[in-house]
């Protein structure tokens, strides 16, 4: 087995406010050898989240920080190229949580194969993947859309985003958007099929937004927060849930920024749920049958935008605050055999 | 049957900001009588709750306003004194909600017949009436705490208040309340036996909040919202529950206040529920069993603060908003036989 030159970013300093490129270091160094139970991957794909800005604080959120120097974490595909764990064998491709890096060492329990001829490899980060899951979860057990009832989301034309209005609207509710742009709103309703998409940077925001939910809102899927919370909480039905999956808005706030006031959720018996996809995982199998098969049935549609070289990461992530991507924002570290 | 002289005090103006004297009217006419159907009672106690601050305006809340010159709505306790309706009798004390006067007439199936062998006839009204069910549904439905969790009580000297940290300790959780003062404290703690309780007025509120949860928040019952919810948000737990019961502090701003970053809710999947105890009317009986027995025992105690003579329901009344009252707010608009 040769020694692989492994390149990796690790994060080089904690940003204070908005990340920036000299918060990442690009290192070298030779792959591990995979010990017992572990599997060596090369990755192919490295997905960008927007939960990765929490990793990079000091402060413990759901899950603990990246310590200074350390690799950054990340949801990766890659090829097995070599394994002592009995259930992968190298050629396999696998789901793993590999990190920014070219080659990962993972516990081969920790891994999930994928199966490329059933689904593009890549959509195991993605529409079948854990933002997919997001949607899923959020629309479906926290929201708990029902039929003809009217769901908003924001960041619509996100990765999350795009997968909840499509899942609100196989269960037959009418889905609106928020997105950040003409175009983004334009996707949304032409190719992902949402009943409508309002931009919230538009001056008429807040009444675009009350003309496209005639009879309300009853779900609120909500990435962002901020602003765009507080104008949905005023059209809000009795009864309404708030699912709150992100709030990208203030991920970069030095302080706690202010949030909506609270008297619609009073009056109007609502009820505002954070929630995080990994308290969910016994949903796992439910979730990927639905999701598959809708996939391959043309009603769950998804876009991604592909950047390549691992070199690429953190510039690419630094966007995912600026509203850059549509769709799932991946890397592409080594090529795709199977495309 | 004579006709009586009826007092009556009538909304004179809609207030902007906190509601004045000038914004109520006292008025004489002669009592109504009773249609068929109803009944006609002698008001002995009238409710004074911060609800009524809501109706006062012209937007609908979650019921619709009083109309400028119609009567005060409000919970009473009275004496019937003619009656339509064959399951009512003259010389019954019924619970009705009968409003800020001397004499009402209501539909007979509306009002509830009381003991007053049983319980004080008043505690119809708090206690035992709205403000205690209010208390037990936030605290077991919409809380659902739980025994050995951590349950915080704003306005904790008040009507509710009170009783939901009491129905807290009677399930077995650690029970903490927040009031307006260090007498009340005293009263919160000493009286009615919660475990601690902290003045959010005092400096150092945010550090003895603390203090007094060691093992953070699991539940919080919300009667004040503003800085004091913002406070308790940092210190919740995974899995917290919001019950919003009430947003005093902001009922006589005139534009809407900024709410608490939401940050923690999402970090700790925690989950915010506003509440109308009118929503949960299915649960009375079961409401009546506990609160009538648990007072009987001792275990659930009550503080009463009576006014005299219905012309001092308005200045009572702004009181409520001023914390100034210790427990429930009564105006005793005539003498109560059975006392």
């Amino acid at each position: 087995m040769p020694p692989w030159k492994n390149r990796q970013i690790v994060l080089e300093a904690r940003p204070a406010g908005p990340p920036k490129l000299s918060d990442f270091r690009l290192v070298e160094a030779l792959a591990a050898e995979p010990g017992d139970g572990e599997v060596l991957c090369r990755t192919i794909y490295l997905s960008l989240d927007p939960y990765m800005r929490g990793r990079m604080n000091e402060a413990r959120s759901y899950a603990r920080p990246v310590d200074v120097g350390q690799v950054m974490v990340g949801g990766t595909v890659g090829e097995v190229i070599a394994s002592r764990y009995p259930g992968v064998s190298p050629g396999a491709f696998v789901l793993a949580y590999g990190g920014w890096q070219e080659y990962c060492v993972v516990p081969g329990w920790t891994v999930r194969k994928l199966d490329s001829k059933q689904l593009p490899l890549s959509t195991a980060l993605g529409v079948v993947g854990m933002p997919g899951m997001t949607a899923w979860v959020g629309v479906l057990d926290v929201g708990r859309a029902k039929s003809a009832e009217t769901v908003v989301v924001s960041a619509a034309a996100g990765a999350v985003g795009s997968a909840a209005g499509q899942i609100a609207k196989i269960h037959g509710c009418r889905a609106i958007g928020i997105a950040g742009s003409r175009d983004k709103c334009d996707h949304v309703v032409r190719e992902l099929g949402f009943d409508a998409c309002v931009s919230y940077r538009d001056d008429d925001f807040f009444d675009a937004l009350r003309a496209a939910c005639p009879s309300g809102i009853d779900v609120y899927f909500d990435n962002v927060g901020g602003d765009v919370l507080k104008a949905v909480l005023r059209l809000i039905n009795v009864g309404a849930r708030i699912a709150i999956c992100g709030l990208i808005s203030q991920y970069n706030a030095a302080e706690p920024s202010p949030g909506p006031n609270l008297g619609p959720v009073l009056v109007n018996r609502a009820t505002i749920r954070g929630f995080i996809v990994s308290d969910h995982a016994g949903r796992t199998p439910d979730f990927l049958a639905d999701a598959t098969r809708w996939v391959q049935e043309g009603r769950l549609k998804y876009r991604e935008t592909l950047v390549s070289g691992l070199e690429k990461a953190p510039e690419a992530f630094l966007g995912l605050f600026e509203g850059k991507n549509v769709g799932k924002l991946l890397v592409r570290v080594s090529p795709d055999p199977t495309r």
